[in-house]
């Protein structure tokens, strides 16, 4: 399978974009995300955050995580470095454990940023992560695929590049992503560099680095200044990069590496507990957030001890954990209120917040999926999150990129993004003089303000039916997830690249071709 | 099918369950749902209301709606009594159109009560209704079915048993509802009859009257009255009836004439504009809301002209309308934006507040049936609603009661009760010794902690299926809406009727052979 086999088409997009000629393309850019309909830029909420701690309780949790990190401490694994630069900050060291004294960390974190741009090659996509914006990224991480023919297999870089694709083209999806699926055709120690590589082809959309060592992360901004610049990518952020915590209370050498790297190069960490409540964390919602709280301190505030002023999210990654069956369960209550709560907590501290996404548990995209996944989707937009990672496709605790719960999820991002907008209330919106106009016993229908009304009134979801059973059963009475899987391949059908600047495609190809060849190839 | 061949089981319940020896009884009720698990009493929300209008935004549709009563005004059809009250009231009547003085309706008001007592026949089961309040009530009006057999068909009696049953059962159902499907195959004019004898006979959870017609409504009552005495009933609330208004801004003869029955005898009305919005309202959220508001105030300040101080809810009935097939359409942002901003201003008049449940435009259970309910429950909690129709069961835009889709719903009620308790900030639930307990590295599962925690920690679904995708193929692959129908045909085998005074249960049969006998069959 060679990358070189598809040609760019259309035009935009690419280093090019951000000169002085990019107005035409990326106005056209704006309207259409390559099909469906015009891609939407990124949110900014109109609708306020919903709260479920009051300030004292805020305080409560804050003065529990100084205690963890004051008392028990967090441990940086396997990295003198690390270890050394908390001792030069005023920490004491046990072995890996660190022990920060009261406020060290606040007090460190005060140089991050608030909020700032994450550039996408093509610059009308660029979005901002923080304040009243939302950005909506697709599924990360999974090994396996649920394809059209109805299969779950091992996902493949043809898999990956569907992804990519599809999150191109959702209107609604701000960002292309990171590891959309695992492509495990590829040797594990090559594979970043061909996610890297589709991101930058078939998306102009801001997408994610590497993590999983961190000269696959030097990779990652190695092909971004190919695409960028050198400068650019060192004044700005053009990547977005997931820092799991390995909770409890530990970060590993591989993900403090990876966020060495980014750190270095201005690029932004989301330095996210990955937490199965009962397992990963106390059982109780006030613990975790505890917990949470006192990990992404201690990862985030290390950003800036690399470099003062680099990018960093408050991240939470909440599930609870079956205690029968051992496994992890989604859209339940609980990890809804971890989330409300971390999200008081990041903005409390002032950095962008990452939490929830379309999670669930389920094996098929049916109503157990759909419900797990809405609780955690509305609540993700409610919590105010600024970063929305597995926002479509996610299925089967993360195991499973899904094409159909891919469509079904980022149809109900559009819902979200309507949501978002909140009340209008012009006058137009008001609409007095449609209801004289109508009066008692009338309708709307064909009154003014209805017709002049009705095209931006609704959000109109391209998936669900709402025919009558009738009409439903002429059409062959087709659950949602046959709607979807028919509109993905039409999506996949229509697809066209967004246009890169042959010069740096070949540049990037290259790279691979270098990279590849030193490396032998490794499975695991 | 005669309705006395099933015999009392069990005891408790009934008039007597009220007077002194009700303690066991209503101990073991408390309990027991009747198979599943213990019923749980009307959720008492700890967490807080989410709002979309700030204060300018609810004066701009306050003054909106007085414009709207005072200028265009509303109908009340033939009914000259109703007319001749708003007269006395100091109303201007047009032909049946009345006038409001601005101001007039809110002053009318004053003498509704914010909370009240809705009285179940078992006093374990009654509810408030108000304030921090919310309870739970299932589907309410479909002619059709889904049965377990997968079959769509007309609703029967035996059907109206079944879910008055399976409210019964369900933990987070607090109430039996009212017409949970249409009894098709009785007789029209006699169906309330055996409809009020389902929820009497079959379950102890507070029931809603008949408002099809005023003597439907006096039969109601006088058949309440044989089961909670004649004075408690004239003193107290033991039903609540749907009364929707004809939107737009007309009440008819067979709403007003139900409400002016059980307002007299000091029951409670819900006051609910049924909104297709586009069609019954303006196609914008800010026109719909004025449009609701102006209803309301008209239908609820109607109540206290019948008897001040009787018992009044704000209902909003809130949907869309697809300007392409003028389907209705649910689960989408622009209905959610219009609750939120109702339950806004019922609180500010300070009124009860009804809205949502589990809407959905779907034919089958699936992902579309589940994202349009959950988007509708989450926001129907978070709006902080007090009574909640259609809570389960609703399916293809209400036109069919699924027993399948009951037994999915009543699972999410679980999760939003959980939901409402909000964070346990209690020092056990801070969990800081079970923190130093595990450490960096370890995990909680065994820790002291988690097992003495873990039983109430987390909401337990009994349908979602969390298990391996192996254990998932060995137990046959199923989708959620096949567990939920092994679940529904084991709770309708173990349902066990609550205890009725024989006494009381022959009264009932009694009067509705007596009424039967008055009249001819009608099935129109």
């Amino acid at each position: 399978m060679s990358l070189t086999t598809e040609q760019p088409e259309g035009e935009g997009g690419g280093r090019r974009a951000r000169g002085e000629g990019r107005g035409a393309a990326a106005r056209r850019a704006s309207r259409s995300g390559g099909g469906p309909g015009p891609s939407l830029p990124y949110i900014t909420r109109k609708i306020r955050e919903y709260e479920v701690l009051d300030e004292e309780g805020l305080q409560l949790i804050e003065r529990n995580a100084d205690t963890v990190l004051e008392e028990i401490g967090i441990e940086f694994r396997d990295d003198a470095e690390a270890l050394a630069l908390w001792k030069d900050a005023g920490c004491e060291i046990k072995g890996e454990r660190v022990h920060f004294p009261k406020g060290l960390c606040r007090e460190l974190l005060k140089t991050a940023p608030k909020s700032f741009t994450w550039h996408a090659r093509n610059p009308v996509r660029s979005v901002e992560i923080g304040g009243k914006a939302t950005v909506f990224a697709p599924v990360y991480g999974p090994p396996f695929v649920r394809d059209l023919e109805g299969n779950r297999r091992y996902a493949t870089i043809e898999d990956f590049r569907n992804f990519v694709k599809l999150a191109y083209m959702a209107p609604s999806m701000h960002s292309s992503g990171g590891t959309v699926c695992e492509p495990v055709d590829v040797p594990v120690n090559k594979r970043h560099l061909d996610m890297i590589y589709s991101h930058l082809k078939y998306s102009d959309k801001p997408f994610m680095g590497s993590v999983t060592a961190p000269e696959r992360a030097e990779d990652t901004i190695a092909m971004a200044k190919l695409v960028f610049g050198e400068d650019f990518v060192e004044q700005n952020t053009v990547t977005l990069n997931l820092i799991n915590a390995n909770s409890p209370m530990v970060f590993d050498e591989t993900m403090v590496g990876a966020l060495k790297v980014y750190a270095r190069h201005n690029q932004a960490s989301v330095v996210s507990p990955f937490i199965l409540s009962g397992a990963m964390s106390p059982v109780t919602v006030a613990g975790t957030l505890t917990q949470i709280l006192a990990e992404v301190l201690a990862g985030a505030a290390f950003t800036q001890l690399i470099r003062a002023g680099s990018p960093v999210l408050f991240g939470t990654f909440a599930a609870s954990i079956s205690m029968q069956s051992g496994a992890p369960t989604f859209g339940t209550p609980e990890p809804s209120l971890v989330s409300y709560g971390a999200a008081q907590l990041a903005r409390r501290l002032g950095l962008p917040f990452r939490t929830g996404g379309s999670l669930c548990g389920s094996k098929v995209p049916d109503a157990q999926a759909a419900h797990e996944s809405a609780n955690t989707l509305n609540m993700t937009l409610l919590a105010g999150t600024n970063f929305v990672l597995h926002a479509a496709g996610w299925l089967e605790g993360g195991l499973v990129s899904s094409y159909e719960k891919f469509m079904i999820d980022q149809d109900q991002l559009g819902m979200m993004q309507k949501m978002a907008e909140g009340i209008d209330l012009t006058e137009e919106a008001q609409a007095l003089d449609a209801i004289r106009e109508v009066g008692p016993g009338s309708h709307y229908l064909g009154c003014a303000h209805t017709q002049a009304n009705f095209q931006t009134a609704f959000y109109r979801s391209p998936l669900a039916d709402n025919n009558s059973f009738e009409q439903w059963e002429i059409e062959g009475s087709k659950r949602i997830e046959q709607r979807a899987n028919a509109l993905c391949r039409t999506w996949l059908e229509q697809y066209e690249a967004p246009y890169l600047d042959p010069a740096i495609d070949e540049a990037l190809l290259a790279y691979v071709a270098k990279r590849k060849e030193s490396m032998p190839d490794a499975f695991t």
